[in-house]
């Protein structure tokens, strides 16, 4: 396994920026593996991901941030560190339709997808038996308009315990309410939608595509915001139609769509490949 | 050069279309060359598409009208007949962004499109040597908001005498006005918009999709109808982006992606693979 | 589920024969559902599929061939006829790489591929866990140099009472003998090779592309003839890579096109709309 | 336009690399505008591009070499700086299908390819009229078997007092002799091949294409060695084929992709973009 350190820096930029962050690192002994810094001349904005071996890194990595932090104040440097050996902890939200979490399942437990899955919430008990052949804990709760506030205070003691970093809505078909999303900080909750953004936002995306007449379909990952369909894209991928195509062919087409961008999605939010700045994100792939 | 016919219908599924059609082909010696019929189950619609050399042929194609009649009225199609030996009159709308017009003067040219363009009709002087170059007439007239009313009367003025069968937006960056586009028969008007439709309707698309972020940008060719981007769409594709794309290189993917789709939705318009029903069209590619 | 049945046809092109196939299906009160023609003048050569709805149909299909072979013979045609309703009895084999097999289950369990699974064989016991979770009988039949005939041998005797249809080989990582592949009638076997064939001929695809440095790595399904990775090709996609990948990541990528271009080739084996002739297919989509 | 430099390195891996060149840069007063460093674990390869703007560089570039080359030595670096305000001199080779040429003309006038294109060379006269309109001298030298290495000789006079930096072969349908390779530094010529190499090397690859029955038709540029078609390969690209289309329309496909896999080629050459090691190309997109 990899035993890396990731540095995810963004700023205003100036003269020095990559001079001190790589100063800094070989300072420690630390080797390089990858680096990529981009000026957003537009924005006058400095952005930057850089990986190194730990294996002969001489500071200890619990107090990273301590010695760190006098260079990112320098700068004004808004900025992250995470360790590749970490596992962040996902749960997964899913409802009728299993062929995201089937897919996602089978990628961790392959190693594709470097997480740990401590429980799966459903809102339906059709996917019991993925659940049980993975091993993974499965909690089914109803939601109905009625009891919606109190299946989501249910949801969240349900996530508590397990210390979760990531919250994956895998065809989740329940809109999330803002008193749910603002219990986790900002961009911990990653959402698959079956069109391309922002075409065809809200329910039966598939539909309006039909009745619009285009001729490719999307699939779009973002993170989710208190505005559905209209936090910051990850992913979207799109597959051309034809009027061959009959509406079962367009939901099949869908789903090989969905299943890939959501897991690009997920793995470059778990090898901390992606770096946000205002309602955008960077991918460092 | 082909010389062949080719016949268009779409109406409510019925059980022996095919046979009737292909039959009429066949009693007058016809040698079908390709045949595309596709069901719309839903809608309960049979769409065809039939080709067939005229060499042996021994109907009068200026008969054939008087004689399809009768079975076309059995079963209430809509149809219309084209010959492959026509070529079309076509006339080009441009602004200042030169791209697809000098890449439709070009495919004229070298024989991939085979139709005939009379004139070219811009509000600015600046593609003044691609049409000398070419030795295509070409018309300069300024249209301001004051002038929008009378520009347009001169601009039809200068198409009548052509017979043109249709008009090219390519990059014209003027709204057309419902009484100019009602002078033409429906979807005698192509459109490129340098966006994905229905995503970033309207002006500076690739603004909106900058702000937006995006990971793919798109074009699509439409035919124009009174509402503001929003005709029957003939084709669209797409183009990857990375936060390594400046504003100036989103532009530069943008008119690869412009110059292709326009070209070939006007390539399938001239071959007469292009059906309409609704606001959509059918690609008999 | 669709209760109809669709013909396929090859012969010298010549005028009539759409007619006449349309007017055999219709003087049965047959409804065409979806007709493909073409024409390959390069070869004077007729290609057609056709399917019709057997709801109305007054035609017993277990007297079909009795009844078309007089027009078949009429016009030289090589045909078959098959039934929607017919699912295709499919042997999977596999050795360690899972992706393809588990991604051929759930789609078969989830309705995509209306085909049976009667058994999977394996040269190993790897994928227990995936037969035992979907209920289809597995057999592990070691392959080594030494025993590769006798084990051919124990294969086909497995095969046989099960009327197998087809033989997927998805990631089967032996080479089957001329002797096994003479016991198939041509074109009932599929194989997905792991690179954009005719590049990379053989083993380690993925090695040879890295080594040659190409900017896309590509996936081919094909049918096996007695030449390695010779037969007619079936589906092919490729996908982008860039030095930012790791050999691990070129994996993955694979494993992506694998799974999604070996169900494509499958599923239009299974819906009847492949034709061959020569080494070539056409495939009616 | 911008003022920067640029700066392509290659090594063994090492600590400290990325700190030393981002010090140099920092000393003497540089912002750094892009910077992407890549670890080839499996070759224990450093490769690194990085551009910085020169505005208030303190350093004369005419002395970057002499004050570099300490840093360069201490850790064993393949190297070379660029500057992106000059404008390398390229000849281009043509023969009778223009369709790049034509392309690549446009595109180095509307500003996209940062170039100067002092001549061009054909064996046949064809392009004399799009020499005209861009005002580039056309030299028209027919090369035969008999006369080729004079032939030869006649190109590489015309060459020389030009300073020509590289050679763009864009659908030069001969063969260069290896005394021809031979006079230039490695890597100064670029090729487009009809294909997707590996596969279809040497001539007709599009019959060869069409003969295998590939779904997918290519297009790759690479640089020229004196092996056919089996230099480092920079950009490749694919389009989808059906039964649908004629040779015709392969063709016409096809020039579609060589026009924008060559010019992306171009590009990437002409911004320094590219660095070579072994046998391949990397890519600083």
């Amino acid at each position: 396994m990899k035993n890396t350190a990731i540095l995810l820096v963004s700023c205003p930029d100036q003269k020095g920026l990559n001079a001190a962050i790589h100063d800094f690192i070989y300072r420690a002994n630390g080797n390089t593996l990858h680096a990529d810094e981009h000026q957003d001349a537009e924005r006058n904005l400095f952005l930057m991901r850089v990986e190194w071996d730990l294996a002969d890194f001489t500071l200890d990595m619990r107090e990273f941030a301590a010695h760190f932090q006098p260079v990112a104040d320098r700068f004004g440097m808004q900025w992250r560190v995470a360790l590749s050996s970490y596992r962040p902890k996902i749960a997964i939200f899913v409802s009728r339709y299993d062929h995201c979490l089937v897919d996602l399942l089978y990628r961790q437990r392959s190693g594709e997808l470097a997480c740990e899955i401590p429980l799966i919430i459903s809102n339906h008990a059709d996917v019991q038996r993925w659940a049980d052949f993975y091993g993974v804990p499965l909690h089914v709760i109803p939601v109905t308009k009625e009891n919606k506030s109190l299946a989501e205070s249910r949801q969240l003691e349900l996530l508590r315990p397990h210390g979760i970093d990531l919250i994956v809505l895998a065809r989740y078909m329940q809109v999330l309410s803002s008193d749910f999303i603002r219990q986790y900080p900002p961009h911990h909750i990653i959402n698959i939608h079956h069109s391309f953004l922002p075409a065809f936002v809200g329910g039966k995306p598939h539909q309006q595509a039909f009745d619009r007449g285009v001729k490719l379909i999307g699939a779009t990952s973002h993170y989710v915001t208190e505005v559905l369909d209209d936090g910051p894209i990850i992913e979207q991928d799109v597959v051309r139609i034809s009027h061959r195509d009959t509406t079962e062919d367009l939901i099949q087409k869908g789903r090989d769509l969905e299943k890939v961008v959501l897991s690009r999605a997920l793995c470059w939010h778990i090898e901390n490949r992606i770096l946000l700045y205002g309602n955008k994100t960077v991918i460092f792939d």
